[in-house]
């Protein structure tokens, strides 16, 4: 079934998952295109971004943003055309980003809409590398990371979408690098094209001692986006005064229980005193939403000039969005997921 | 036997303990006075500071210190009194603040030594609220806490040397200040003399849920000294955007092993990220002695105008020294433990 301009195609939250999404977390609907009010727009979705903290709005457990509500449309970026328009700087035909949701309509007042113009190189871009995504790795690293030339910088998911981002902006700010990633395809994609000096597969065995070996010097900072085993492995390689950006914890999203002891929450505290580090949590548009423009003409530059690279996953079709954000929970994305609606 | 002028009494580690320091972890022996060398001066010690932190260098597992060795003299800061000197800005009769150690003499280059004159008051002090704890506390609550009027400020440990301080500096500037301490007198003292908002005793039966109570509006900074069942208690009433200087872990340092599960160690990184909070370890003259000039100013004119109040426990005799730190780290001192070696 096709995007059509005859009805909208929307999946909202059917029940709440325990543990991983399966098929009764989300249903697909087909309502009428929603008719814009005075002082609104109507958008149509092209490109849906599928993001890793859309787990977190799917449960109702206290978190940073309000969860989705049972049968309400999921939450999700968009990159769409405004189909009409009564917002001032909006007009029929514009590309812009916006927060349109898991569905082909979407009404916006604008609030918090950017207008790309007619004819944008790549738009979907603006989900990646020069949205969301993109701020993410640029004012975690920068602005909690601190890094300094000849630092070393390690990077969980690191063929992701920000963890790619953060390590080439480490390369450029002259530290040493070093990715983690699944498998043996994307480690070399992240040092042969990424520039990486050094990518370590979590999946393999040994990983861990692969990684001590990788790391003669320890770790400065370490961007977190991943928990679990791949952090059990990088805390004892973690310097004094250590910076930890804590971005996601995308291993424990799916969890429904803590895991089997001992306890080792002390162990942590008594490290980050121990080291003197810095771990600091972070969710970009609250804590950093005033860098966007300052972000958007350094990335923009770079990804210009080719010192960024970006790699992305497009899927065609909205009723693949459940399965592949199951798959990216799951670590199987190689390069940022984005749904394509229409073509 | 009292400090004498013929002999030097010191003790040495003689062995690395195994959980709570024993009879036989220090060894108190007399030694010849040391001779000071060309560029030396003789320090004869009056008060001997106990801190938590010497626990850890009694062991030799990685730290941020380097460990005491066996048979060495037990380290530790002392105010002490100029025997002979060949250090120029020192002379014969001085009071100094000085890492002299667990004995009656030491020998010093000046290095780190800090020249009280000839009468100061309350020479003692510069053990406590004018120097060490006193910085310790100062620094990790402005520079890491960041506070702002209004905000709630949990502090552990109310009634020790650094709780105590960084409750009265928390007032100081504007915030509602809670404390923990152990122990309905303890408690008394916080809120009636220290001038704390409020004070609850980690000992009594339901401790959680009376600081849970205190706590209407949750906790915008927590001064950690203590870690484990204090710790545990806080971690769910930390608002967004905490902060958390962590300055010390009390109550593991004894700890021979892991507590059982499950491990929680993930549940605080989990915390960490969705309440974008910032944790930071610091050791306080790596991090910060460099702000020890504007600190001694500002304290000594607080504690001059009253502002801030300080409470000392004076114990007698060296060889009380071993089970005075052991009582400390079971949170048996009220106040600041010092050891006074001579009348």
């Amino acid at each position: 079934m096709e995007q059509s301009d005859s009805h909208n195609r929307r999946y909202v939250l059917a029940q709440r998952p325990k543990g991983e999404p399966d098929g009764d977390t989300l249903r697909l609907e087909t309502a009428e295109i929603p008719v814009p009010a005075k002082g609104q727009m109507l958008l149509r979705n092209v490109f849906l971004s599928l993001d890793p903290y859309m787990r977190g709005r799917m449960s109702d457990a206290p978190s940073y943003a309000p969860p989705v509500e049972l049968n309400e449309v999921m939450v999700g970026g968009t990159v769409a055309q405004v189909v009409s328009s009564d917002v001032e700087g909006f007009a029929e035909g514009d590309w812009v980003v916006a927060f349109g949701g898991w569905q082909d309509y979407a009404l916006s007042d604008g609030t918090g809409v950017i207008n790309m113009g007619r004819n944008p190189e790549n738009p979907s871009w603006a989900l990646g590398v020069l949205g969301m995504p993109g701020l993410t790795a640029w004012a975690g690293l920068t602005q909690i990371g601190q890094p300094k030339a000849g630092e070393t910088l390690v990077v969980a998911g690191a063929s992701g979408p920000v963890g790619a981002t953060v390590g080439q902006i480490g390369k450029i700010l002259g530290c040493r690098v070093v990715g983690i990633a699944g498998g043996a395809e994307k480690c070399r994609h992240v040092i042969d094209v990424l520039g990486f000096d050094d990518c370590i597969d979590y999946k393999a065995d040994g990983f861990a001692q692969t990684l001590g070996a990788a790391l003669p010097n320890g770790i400065d900072i370490y961007f977190e986006n991943v928990g679990g085993a791949v952090f059990d492995a990088v805390l004892p390689l973690l310097n004094t005064n250590a910076r930890i950006p804590v971005c996601g914890l995308i291993s424990q999203y799916n969890a429904t229980s803590l895991p089997d002891g001992p306890d080792r929450m002390g162990l942590l505290m008594g490290t980050i005193l121990k080291k003197r580090m810095t771990m600091r949590g972070f969710i970009v548009f609250d804590d950093f939403g005033h860098l966007y423009p300052e972000f958007a003409k350094q990335m923009s530059g770079w990804v210009q000039d080719g010192r960024i690279k970006y790699r992305e996953e497009m899927i065609d079709g909205l009723e693949q969005a459940p399965a592949a954000f199951v798959g990216l929970l799951k670590g199987e994305a190689f390069g940022k997921r984005v749904i394509r609606l229409a073509k």
